[in-house]
């Protein structure tokens, strides 16, 4: 039995967003600061530190946060969103926390240690989780630890190429999973659609923005492009998980991100094409794939419990 | 100080090759019994456990087999080369090998084990070894030990795909990395091609059967379509590298296999490629990529030293 309040940080570019976490794996209080006027890393570090000391009583601190993180020295490297560069987290955490033990981990990966502890995965030894957002981000835990590779560098299943001539992504590399994957992939490939009036409709009526919804809704009604659309996205994501079932044996495969709540017009089609994909399926079994559970308190939540999942 | 014989046996099409290792992980002695004539499961398992035990002084058994295995109960389930299927090979060694501690596991396995204890990888805690062969095989070694993924079926690298709508595999997958980057793949690419008078003459005195080192000769002779035909072969088994430091994070590649031995006509232009397609390669550092050193004693050696890489 843990003395004390946990507690749980989800720092993204909005904001960060600061929880304590009961015995029972739920957020009972919640602190939500703004990060969208871009503060220094130094004043935010200590607003966040303030913030959570004046909670009291404070057994631990998970931090999640929006970047690759240098292996033993939780040095961040480069968190686009917030732009801060080469910074030491760590240390300037432990100026106002002092004693206090804190955990630091990329934010899709308490996002996946929260589905494994309170979630969709709960209970789950081995466990694929991705991400599908602006990028294709994801996790791996192995044998109910967090999988950060040899390196300690952390899972990076977006940029694997799974077209090797494929569209140049913004890494480098041509053909990765998250040019076909993203919530952002099939908001383009509705843009790029020139033969469909009701996709071409809806994107008119958001200003000229596209978004995974409007596919959806328009396949929903029928709208034969917006469902061709959708089948190459299904395709694409199948490719990718299954190659990750390939390598990894998970015992089952969680879908996050916005997308993840389209239902079995996304799940039903994926599954299929997947377990296809995969040899020697029906002698490992067929590892279910589900949405995740948590939405947006998944980081929260899986941040307070990083102590569970780090080695 | 292991006390008696460790035994390492490399169960193959042709051969059972059985090796006595000694403290310094060399093979002292061996034992080669012919395995061409399909002798069924249990006369070619009593025949190899015989000739293990007249070596005398056995401390322990390691069984490297040409198939996957059932986790737990290590049971073969298709050994294509031999005839063999759902065989139970732990049981019907114990027969005779009674109370002598017998550990398996598949062959390519083994060999991963064998370069990681003797050979490229020695010392090395998190390498990745691909065998490029008729197929293209590999294991991960993660921390000192082998990782056979989460549900315990193994590491099938051959199996990702990396061309969604590419070759069709006889897995049934399409793409899949075996299909381009194989000395099987690379030698039909030589026969497919229409435009090297050097390629067709080589294939014909070789009675119509080409080979990767034909390539390799005809590239080095200033071929300009063998030359093409490398190019594309070394590109594909670069995606499938890249992708695999991306998800695996290894501190060393090692490549084994006929075309390993190609030298730098291979590894100059495959380091290039893979790590150009790595994401962050240079916050995480470029892991070597290197010939295997232990050719086809590697599986005997790294039987023999099962019991350290499992858990």
């Amino acid at each position: 039995m843990v003395k004390g309040k946990r507690i749980g940080v989800d720092l993204g570019g909005t904001t960060a967003k600061i929880g304590v976490v009961n015995e029972n794996n739920e957020i009972v209080e919640r602190i939500i600061l703004p990060m969208d006027h871009k503060p220094p890393f130094e004043e935010a570090i200590k607003a966040i530190a303030e913030a959570i000391l004046q909670l009291g009583d404070i057994a631990s601190v998970g931090f999640g946060v929006p970047s690759t993180l240098i292996p033993g020295s939780d040095i961040i490297i480069h968190a686009n969103n917030l732009g801060w560069k080469n910074a030491d987290i760590r240390g300037e955490l432990k100026k106002y926390l002092k004693d206090i033990p804190v955990y630091i981990a990329n934010d899709a990966d308490c996002a996946a240690v929260g589905e494994m502890m309170h979630g969709a995965a709960m209970g789950v030894g081995n466990t694929l989780m991705l991400t599908l957002g602006t990028g294709v981000g994801g996790s791996f835990i192995y044998q109910n630890k967090l999988f950060l590779g040899g390196n300690g560098f952390g899972f990076e299943p977006g940029h694997i190429s799974i077209e090797r001539n494929g569209i140049s992504c913004t890494c480098g590399n041509r053909g990765c999973l998250e040019c076909y994957a993203s919530a952002t992939a099939l908001a383009r490939a509705a843009v790029e659609c020139k033969e469909s009036a009701l996709l071409a409709r809806l994107i008119d009526e958001n200003h000229g923005k596209a978004n995974a919804k409007m596919v959806f809704g328009a396949a929903a009604a029928g709208d034969h492009a917006a469902n061709r659309i959708l089948d190459d996205y299904i395709n694409a994501l199948a490719v990718g998980v299954a190659n990750l079932i390939t390598l990894f044996g998970p015992d089952l495969v969680v879908i996050g991100g916005g997308v993840s709540g389209a239902g079995e017009r996304l799940f039903a089609p994926l599954r299929e094409l997947a377990y296809g994909m995969v040899d020697g399926i029906d002698v490992m079994g067929r590892p279910p794939i589900v949405p995740a559970q948590l939405g947006n308190d998944a980081g929260i939540i899986g941040a307070a419990m990083l102590d569970y999942a780090l080695n």
